[in-house]
């Protein structure tokens, strides 16, 4: 049976496209070691109608789909598990940037290009794509569809999905939806685009985009805020949104622990300040407008920020290179915890206001659930989104501290879902989170989730294992 | 079998919320007059368990539920048509505000709140709700989620989906969908908040929502711009967004013709230069940051489009009386078409590069469908939406204007469908256009919707007959 599927790939991608055994090997591989994924083959079609003949004949076969682009997910989202009856389409051949329309500032996109390719064709054309990862020159368009990937610039720009304004898909049973207009405004019936960024490849198979463009920044100020506690966070990033028009594009709160850590670890990191502060603020204020009335912007919420008591301490920066020191130490943070050893993690998010009652609650909870443990929150605060990561106890083994995973979840996921947070802010659920998810999310919107995708994949065929079981 | 119904209603909301006969007729007018609705009754919940009694009990007497708010659409979204089936709940005493949360710049409303109480509502927190219809006063949160209404704002601020983070739904079955959270960033499972916005009624009853709030406007130019062809128009959009960082926050097209039926019938409107021109461009540059360099943007960019050739003339507004009486002529561009009689209407979106080719495609192809007909197209350029208004032909019958809607429908829906546009930009399907919709929309796409349909409303008890037959 297996050759004869594998025959039916072959017969459509060609040979040379339908892998197995050591070929398969890097698209079989999940980084974060959470899965050991396995399929029939891998197979990496070069187009669109290639796609949906893949889609029909695995239908054929009684076969999944398990699509993937870059596979640098983190939640195990194309992990595939069935070595019988799931295939991977990896879509990285399709990496065009198809058009850019200049005047409607729209770019149409495949789902194979890297998040990199995509940007600089963008700048290409005097534009800006403004979605950015750490992991922009191996993630790809499909899978930051797939999971509406946030990043660094959510505070302005939004999620993946606020970037879309249509797409390409093959449905489960093959055919193939084309709505690559680029309308920005288009009320004929439900809004399917946004239903299917964020599926996860659970939905139907995401081929192509078109994304809104924006303009290249021209104008341009980082500063780190040293702060005493979460609270000064919340009003600064407030202040800094209304007074800069909302040109804050970037928000990230880091904790004393993890700054540490960076600076112990990784090349480049320096403690920004003669004393140490609990927490810490990275901003960036951007705007594509001439001009340099956004450090005076700065400069005014600085002064007004020391009058009313809510920063210790800040640097400005007044260059590049500067800005740049201070951003490589925000980007440090992930390595120099994978350095220090085991670390659990979560991806929580939260209204803004809320963050620091959650922190409150949280930080506490988990030093007495865990002794001597040492969170390292950090994350995009300006989007109320917190990576509340635990780094294991100074000295302690890796595998003790993990295997107190599912006590830790169960003591943030608690604090978060009480407080009417997500527990999947912006790497997706994947097959990671499912069971969590069934744990924390109201019966009732479960229920809709189920309903839709029977109605859109009736046969579990797309992705089967994501999101809902 | 009427009365046991009415009985049952009564019971939920009490005797004086349950209006027939006189009572109800205010809200079984459809005011385009395109629908004649009729009701078993109308019924007035004041809580969102109020409502969802009222469902059940709906389901129970196998009646349908047609949620109304303020009752102003354009489409007869809420225009019942079953005497003895079909129930109008209408959310108007569902009206308050319930919370401002200031530092997560959210608000939570009830669907009955007018579009007007919820910006005077932000603003009395010093805060900016920038959803804007010319309908305000009179249409409410409810339908503009309902019809993801769009308006001046779009450009800048997105439709109403965009700024939606969460919603309260009836469901089918009665029981509610509680995500009021206001998270800013969610991925955990698929994305109902966007897909029930815009479904008109037929997948829920939407009860209250949570907004984001941006930050009132301190700068603002306004200026009207004198055009020889809507090349011209786009070419000075993309110049005016990318030169302000974004902050273009109207952009309106206007003919030759709808200037001049406003300048004839309309109070207060003057012609703006001293020659007539074929097109005119209205804009606004406003921010929410200090300063005045919107002031010298715009100066830029009128100096470089001169050079360009880009405009013939322009008016620069350098008082708030000034930009007003700019304004006013763009809204009475709708009442001073209704005073000058019949008029056959579209509303239609394009990407923005097509617009001016799908102008000169479809002006001499009414012109020669409908002899001596009037085009008085206008709208929100900056959003690739027109409304492509035909007016009749001086001196003109009404009715026999009237009787050539489906050829004029047919000639400019055929043109926009070529060109990958929508037949739906702004106002919806409702009941109007779904034939419309039955001939341009792909049969993937209709399927996909029928399939939403059925999973989340499997006995077509919500709005049936809008959008999907």
């Amino acid at each position: 049976m297996a050759e004869q599927i594998i025959a039916a790939l072959e017969k459509i991608v060609g040979a040379n496209q339908v892998l197995r055994g050591d070929r398969a090997k890097p698209y079989l591989t999940e980084w974060r070691r959470a899965f050991q994924p396995v399929a029939l083959a891998v197979v990496r079609p070069g187009n669109t109608g290639e796609v949906a003949a893949l889609v029909q004949s695995c239908a054929d076969f009684d076969c999944a789909v398990v699509a993937q682009s870059g596979n640098t997910g983190l939640v195990g989202g194309s992990a595939a598990s069935d070595a019988r009856r799931h295939v991977i389409v990896n879509l990285e051949r399709m990496d065009r940037v198809r058009e850019i329309d200049a005047d409607n500032a729209t770019m149409t996109v495949e789902a194979g290009c890297t998040l990199a390719d995509a940007q600089q064709a963008a700048a290409d054309a005097g534009l800006y794509f403004p979605l950015t990862l750490a992991s922009r020159d191996r993630c790809r368009i499909g899978g930051n569809l797939a999971t509406n990937a946030g990043g660094l610039n959510v505070v302005r720009y939004g999620n993946t999905r606020d970037l879309v304004l249509g797409l390409e898909v093959v449905l489960a049973d093959g055919r193939v939806w084309h709505n690559l207009s680029g309308l920005r405004k288009d009320n004929s019936g439900f809004d399917l685009n946004d239903l299917f960024v964020g599926s996860e490849g659970a939905l139907g198979v995401v081929t192509a985009a078109v994304f809104k463009l924006y303009d290249p920044v021209v104008q341009q100020v980082t500063a780190l805020f040293a702060l005493d506690a979460p609270e000064q966070a919340v009003a600064l990033q407030r202040r800094l949104i209304a007074a800069s028009g909302h040109n804050l594009t970037g928000c990230e709160l880091m904790s004393r622990q993890a700054v540490s850590l960076a600076c112990t670890h990784i090349e480049g990191c320096h403690e920004p300040f003669e004393v140490d502060h609990d927490w810490y603020l990275l901003v960036d204020l951007a705007s594509s407008a001439q001009g340099h009335w956004l450090h005076e912007v700065m400069a005014q919420v600085v002064e007004h920020a020391r009058r009313d008591g809510l920063l210790s301490d800040v640097v400005i920066a007044h260059d590049d290179e500067r800005a740049a020191a201070l951003w490589h130490l925000r980007e440090s943070l992930p390595p120099a915890q994978v350095a220090e050893g085991a670390s659990i993690k979560h991806d929580i998010s939260l209204p803004i206001s809320k963050l620091p009652m959650f922190l409150a609650r949280a930080l506490p909870a988990v030093r007495e659930a865990l002794p001597g443990v040492r969170p390292c929150p950090f994350g995009h605060v300006g989007d109320g989104n917190l990576h509340f990561n635990l780094s294991k106890p100074a000295g302690a083994d890796d595998e003790t501290f993990l295997a107190q995973s599912e006590t830790a979840h169960t003591v943030v996921h608690d604090i978060v879902a009480e407080m009417g947070g997500s527990i999947a802010a912006e790497h997706g659920i994947g097959r990671l989170k499912v069971e969590a998810l069934s744990r924390y999310k109201q019966p009732v919107e479960r229920d809709m989730m189920r309903a839709i995708k029977a109605a859109l994949d009736p046969d579990n065929r797309l992705n089967p294992g994501v999101i809902v079981d």
